[in-house]
């Protein structure tokens, strides 16, 4: 496991020594972006932050973009191959915000190097490469993190506390799609390229669904799905519908599509338990509508101070965006290689990215072959 | 089939003769209730009607209450036989709103006695019942109607209109869900027991859902479920999950619940197509919301002077509810034996209701086997 | 006052004996449709009817319409005069649903004549009619109504259950406006032209409004008003906007305007008090918004056995319309006939429409002249 | 004028020198975190930044708690005197937010020491200081923004593009009403007392709804007010109400008030138009609800590629939240000082902030004094 650099930032009012961690990140694009936003933000936000990032380097292939990102985003420096990001011994912590396809082989090299890593989901393109990746990456003795955003926006927090404690009784349905337009844009989309991205809708958007089914509910024991792509040629599925059924007797349905008009970004789940009801669309992340019993659902604006992640915000009703998910995430996981505690089970580990790729296999198995799925695992 | 009465009931401004059909009830209940009002309503808020409805008598066994249902609603008389009704020669028309055990037989008789005949849904408890009543009332030459309301729902309507013009491009997307709470309720209630019902939440939620399906999209040619029972000891479905395929190439879910805490009567659906987006929401019945392209959903509020069935109400605005459903079909119905003109499209006939039970048997033969099922018909 | 007369309907299952009630309608429009609707319907669907209503006569001056309005809702006759009806003894109960300018003299011949009177809003064209049409038919001893139907909304009924069981504390806001589209229709419309109608949107919609407020929150003090008028020689407010100080401290707004494109029949109303707060919306009539405390508002879906009104309809989330308002309304009033019991306070009567009148009236007089207007009562 | 310093930054791709802009801030709670977070975000997401913010010096009378602000915000030194920050030549930005008695005399002192200035809102605590303060900056020949920041919400900008394009038609209607809860909270806080604050809920939050209607609609002519005092003892109104009249004859309500259980942060406001009507909610800040024509009110998720300030963040509906209304605010302001581009119209001038004052004032003198105020400019 790497060593956490003891350089001081000074300390704060209350006299907390905060120590100093080396990032150096793979990707600049819509997700390095992402990340890049939330290292910033939660150097200052997060009062003090579990451990202040150093952005040491980020590495992309084309030289004059990730200058430029560099330059942006405030790396020191800018690596044109990936390979010296994990050579770099100031890299504390290794951020793969990349390609699914540069997923398994970067960051397993860099927690083999003794760097922590977090890497965008999906963990890789099929169960196969996932649990190589995890197996490997556990086996180097470091923190892993699958970036699963979502479990980090407040009012999924919050709904976890909820079930958690009891108040929704036993879970009997949930049911959660993740719905998109944009299927038919043209191009050369890594998305929905297979040898690419592993799968289409299904590993972009329906994996998000799978981990907060997961995360929220417990695990899934059987599935049966079908898959549809509704653009000639492409070789990945443009829409996923399957039916669920949990190891605690819950059922429902799971669903993603990029083919959905006026959606855009909507991604809704309900969950029904014997004493009351959670409904949750990212197009209004700040609201939780919670029906206590059979009271008819309130609409909880997530803005309290006591309400997850909320401490570090503003008054109640000033809401906040998506982009904070990564900055609550990014926190978990430095608090996790600060402290040496466990990146589980609010942070979603290369565990749980392997596990959402055995479901998102047994998916693909039950389209194809027709028959239901049992999930299992390794 | 049986001859309309040439009861002239006066002359409209119009001067057009109003004649009178003869309605002959079994059944005094929830949907005995909605049924009479509907009746008694069409004949001055539908104006003209298409013919007088003369409630001639209603059937039902508990004497006392079937008197003073025939009290409360006009009926002419109560019978506590059905079968008085079948040899009453002043009933025109034989409406069947009882439990579904009692659906094929009294039916099928008024069918072959040349009585019109609508009956509630679902049409039979399984494929087979209701494959055979529509086969024998067919052969009878009366018109038969399965009471799929909600095809009456203003938005629904709407919604027909929109897809049948081609502004939503092709459909790819069905997702409907019919969702209610009352399923722990204790009691001996026939829409928990087998042999009464035929099956539970999926013949009396997720019927409603497969018919709009079909009414809306298309034929379904396959299905993937599950079913789930919370009660032990219950012997019928407590909630249905599917996965759909449609002939169109749309897929989709289909759900079915009443477990679902805080949902009242909620039988949402959205549809996708590669124009534009419809969403619905039986609780919010006035509503329709509609994406054309990409640009956002939009509440049309259902109630414009050029909107479906809305010459018969109010300026626009002035909500109507629930019940009214049952005066457009009823409306819809009565015209179909005044012209002689077909129940089809925009009313189910039993042959659709034949054909939601058959997707209805290949969801629990889905469910219980594990495969994905071709929906056939005979 | 009038004799009810004895016809006995027969029994119900309870053995109670049900009299009728012989009604005279004046006015077969909007309203005369609303109410005739109210009578068939509350005869059967409240169960059973405090008084049976026989509809005696409908009045009007157009002979081929009004007569075919008898025809159509079941009046036995039709009159062309409306002084026919008050001379007539089989009416004991006259139902104005006239244009405003016929309010005054027909209730008030009617009352005077021994009928128990309902009139439309507003009782009068300004506070000087009103006055005297309370006066002279209080004088006469019989049941008076002014028929603000909004109070018999189940949601709104609620609300005063809220608000009297004293769960919202002390009220310290009222904010209501009743919204419509329709303002720059053309054409020879009655309720653009001062001399019949009065006033414009204050009369119509504002009175609407001030109504509620006084139902739900109580007394206004003090209103200080704008009004302005879009269309060029309309010679009543298109728009009425006002500030208002109620008796107990709360303090608001209430505005009415037939000039808001989009908003169809939008009557919204917010309350707050100090332990919560209570919104509507007439376009989703059948919700009540609710926050307890500070929790958030919840959707109560106004429509469980226990709500107002609920016992006569239908199993819960199955909603009811805008009309459904005038049975609760009239069956209110034919209760209060029957036992001889109080309109108010859950009814409006004509001291009710004297008060809105006044309250219209400083409106007014605020607009033209600058300043706050104190309401004070004779 | 002060001279922005010619630091470059290095070049962007496409070649850009990006100069710094020296930041000296008053004021680390709130407003200050808020300001200060928008300086670090500007300088990355909005990229490049018109200048890119050199955080000098942030001053507050208690040193370990600015200390501490200085730490967490990146200033490189703190003072405890903003006279200290008035004197330092490397400022060259001064940003106020400090509470209301501390807007004037450095921010007058700060121009005329020749530094651009942006206050927090309202400008003065009465419309004397407000314009005392206008006419010396505006004489310092400096930049000045009075920080009315719901005017750069992706969503008002958008608002105020369909408004200009005269998509709406002529301006009927305003009402706005900005809506919190907190009113109760007991303790010694500045915004509870005259001295400090100028007024209560009127120069919070009703300042905040004059501003977006002078944006969106124009000037306001006449104002017609009452305000509340529920809390015995407070010398500020908690509630005003004002009915209004605007230059070009719209008619409309203002309302603010901290006593709305329920409502966290709710500044809504409609706008009807002779052709359409916007509608807004600061809860749903991503969401515009705009109905063109009479055809219902569409939800625009205001996060497309072309829709105001979205160019800066992320894919369709990935949503921002109420923290990036500052961003762009002082992304506009540095662009104005880069350029030497006028502030106005779409940011908020100190004229502006004198303007909204004025009002304010007219509403408090009709609420003491009971009759419409003019509203007029000096």
């Amino acid at each position: 496991m790497s060593e956490v650099g003891f350089v001081t930032m000074g300390k704060t009012s209350g006299g907390e020594e905060v120590k100093s961690i080396g990032v150096g990140m793979l990707g600049y694009a819509f997700m390095g972006k992402a990340h890049s936003n939330a290292y910033k933000t939660l150097a200052y936000m997060t009062w003090p932050p579990p451990l202040m990032p150093q952005l040491v380097a980020i590495a992309g292939r084309n030289e004059e973009a990730v200058a430029e990102a560099a330059r942006r985003y405030g790396f020191a420096e800018y690596k044109t191959d990936w390979k010296a990001l994990v050579a770099d011994d100031r890299v504390e912590l290794f951020d793969n915000a990349g390609p699914n396809n540069l997923h398994a082989e970067p960051t397993i090299a860099a927690a083999e190097a003794g760097k922590h890593v977090i890497c965008e989901k999906p963990l890789g393109r099929d169960a196969d490469e996932s649990y190589e990746t995890w197996q490997r990456v556990q086996a180097a003795g470091v923190k892993h993190m699958c970036a699963f955003n979502y479990r980090f926006v407040p009012a999924v927090r919050l709904a976890h506390q909820i079930i958690s404690s009891g108040e929704l009784g036993d879970i009997q349905h949930f049911r959660g799609a993740y719905l998109q337009e944009w299927g038919t844009t043209e191009g050369d989309i890594w998305r929905f390229q297979k040898d690419l991205a592993g799968s289409g809708s299904l590993g972009d958007l329906g994996a998000h669904v799978i981990d907060l089914a997961r995360y929220l509910v417990g695990e899934i024991d059987e599935v049966g799905a079908m898959t549809q792509t509704f653009i000639p040629g492409r070789d990945v599925d443009d829409a996923v519908e399957s039916v669920v059924r949990f190891g605690n007797g819950a059922v429902g349905t799971i669903e993603a599509s990029r083919f959905c008009p006026g959606r855009k970004n909507a991604f809704t789940w309900e969950i029904n338990g014997s004493k009351g009801s959670l409904a949750f669309d990212l197009e209004r992340l700040n609201e939780l509508q919670y029906s206590e019993g059979n009271e008819g659902f309130r609409t909880v604006l997530v803005s309290e101070a006591d309400h997850p992640f909320w401490e570090h915000w503003w008054p109640q009703g000033h809401m906040i965006g998506w982009e904070h998910s990564f900055v609550h995430e990014l926190h978990h996981l430095l608090t996790a290689i600060r402290d040496d505690s466990d990146v589980a089970p609010h942070g979603a580990t290369f565990e749980d990215g392997y596990r959402a790729a055995e479901i998102c296999d047994a998916m693909l198995r039950s389209a194809e072959q027709g028959g239901r799925e049992s999930v299992t695992y390794r």
